[in-house]
């Protein structure tokens, strides 16, 4: 593998926790991960969760704040958690929290200045699993789920792929982007103008669509200040409907948008993946 | 209470995880710090443990990143989570990590420039026990816990005052800083030349003198890069010998100094202290 290399790996819960550098092609650009491998993995290859994280967050966030391995370690699934846009001076950026490194929107971007480096879809859906399977201990048993920006992500990856996962989970999902602000400016930059094309990059128009034949969970809080607005679960609910998906939507009332809502129901997100995960 | 400043609450396993400012006389800064209320907390009076965390550390380490909550929700236990120095403009610094702010070691400082504001020990101690229990449903039930520099603040706590405490452990703490660089430079800055002056900021010296009452708990790490020179813990044990303290000190093969090696047996030693705490 070209230029693989191992930046941090601590001993946790018995498994390692490990933190990488590569470089992308997709992206061109360095990229780094995090993983964790459960203490099974010494001993042969492991299903496997991969995390896809939120606007301004790299791999260390969940890392550090969902308190993932214990379970995880427990269970003996891997998590995999990439970075959330391709990275590095030379990388195109925005001042904005919401638009450019931090926010790569898990697309394909087909307008400059985007279009070179920002294939994050194309990144956490085939280089990075492919990437994965070769140099780590982990089975074909993948799992996808994500946070915010991250959980519309997983979804979308879910919908668009559901062969190569055997289920999907998000908290906080931004569930139908493209009548969603932070959705909106997003697509409209790495996009273009043809709202159109958008659809492809929406979990609810691409559930009405298509259907999913995945398990899908979803938990929100119903204090969180983001949710009318830009999560819009009802749309992903209604979409489910019509595509006959089977989506659990759990609302939870107090729970705001942040890292202790993820932490508060993250086992029960790992129980779900396992019971697909493990059988 | 002057100035008692909630500035974040957040649900999480279905207690409060908040974050307050307070003017600390002691210190004669503005001080943040974070809590966090079980369940049980909206009932009545709960016991609680004070966490103690470690060199360029704020309140928000432990409380990120430890994954302390989950179990403490279930045992009916608050969190209490100080800064690890004064803060501010106004506060003398260093440029080095392991001085000045971020780096009060929880001593009282007798020294200039740091004498005015560096008393950490008697605000950890006094001044910010006093206000939680006036302030939060805290009842009288205290353990206190903490990770290298706080692991060594923690211990020296509980050695001088054991009435104030039901327990003490601490991860990786520095156990004899008068014979640890880390040590030997705070002190030195802190409390001046006469080393005499240092014994009674020292666990291992304390203990080996005066013994403790208490059940102390200490976990490090075997691939802790910071052990031999700057932890000691051999220290530890042979003055808890001498001074017939009850004292469990458990070596972890493979575990650094980092805090997955905190998140990995957060849970024992929160019900070890449940064992002090609730009885």
């Amino acid at each position: 593998m070209t230029g693989l290399l191992k930046i941090a790996d601590s001993l946790a819960f018995g498994g390692r926790q490990q933190q990488w550098l590569h470089d992308s092609e997709t992206l061109a650009c360095r990229m780094r991960f995090s993983v964790f491998l459960p203490p099974a993995a010494a001993h042969g290859k492991v299903p496997w969760l991969l995390w896809l994280s939120g606007l301004t967050c790299s791999d260390e966030n969940f890392s550090h704040k969902a308190g993932a391995q214990r379970l995880a370690a427990q269970l003996g699934i891997a998590l995999a958690i990439p970075d959330t846009s391709p990275r590095g001076e030379t990388v195109p950026d925005d001042a904005a929290y919401d638009l450019g490194q931090g926010a790569g929107f898990y697309v394909d971007a087909v307008r400059e200045p985007w279009s070179r480096h920002y294939r994050m879809y194309d990144y956490v859906s085939r280089e990075l699993p492919a990437l994965l399977r070769a140099e780590f201990p982990l089975n074909g048993r993948c799992a996808i789920a994500g946070h915010s920006m991250g959980g519309h992500g997983a979804l979308v990856c879910a919908i668009r792929r559901p062969q190569d996962y055997v289920s999907a989970s998000a908290f906080s999902p931004i569930c139908h982007p493209v009548a969603a602000p932070w959705g909106r400016k997003a697509f409209a930059a790495y996009l273009g103008d043809d709202e159109a094309a958008w659809a492809q990059w929406d979990a609810s128009l691409l559930l009405a669509e298509r259907g999913c034949p995945l398990p899908l969970r979803v938990d929100v809080g119903l204090a969180d200040t983001f949710l009318a607005e830009q999560l819009q679960p009802e749309a992903l609910q209604q979409a489910a409907r019509a595509g006959d998906a089977r989506l659990e939507l759990n609302r939870h009332a107090g729970y705001d948008h942040g890292y202790y809502f993820v932490a508060s129901f993250i086992d029960e997100h790992l129980r779900f993946h396992a019971e697909h995960l493990l059988t």
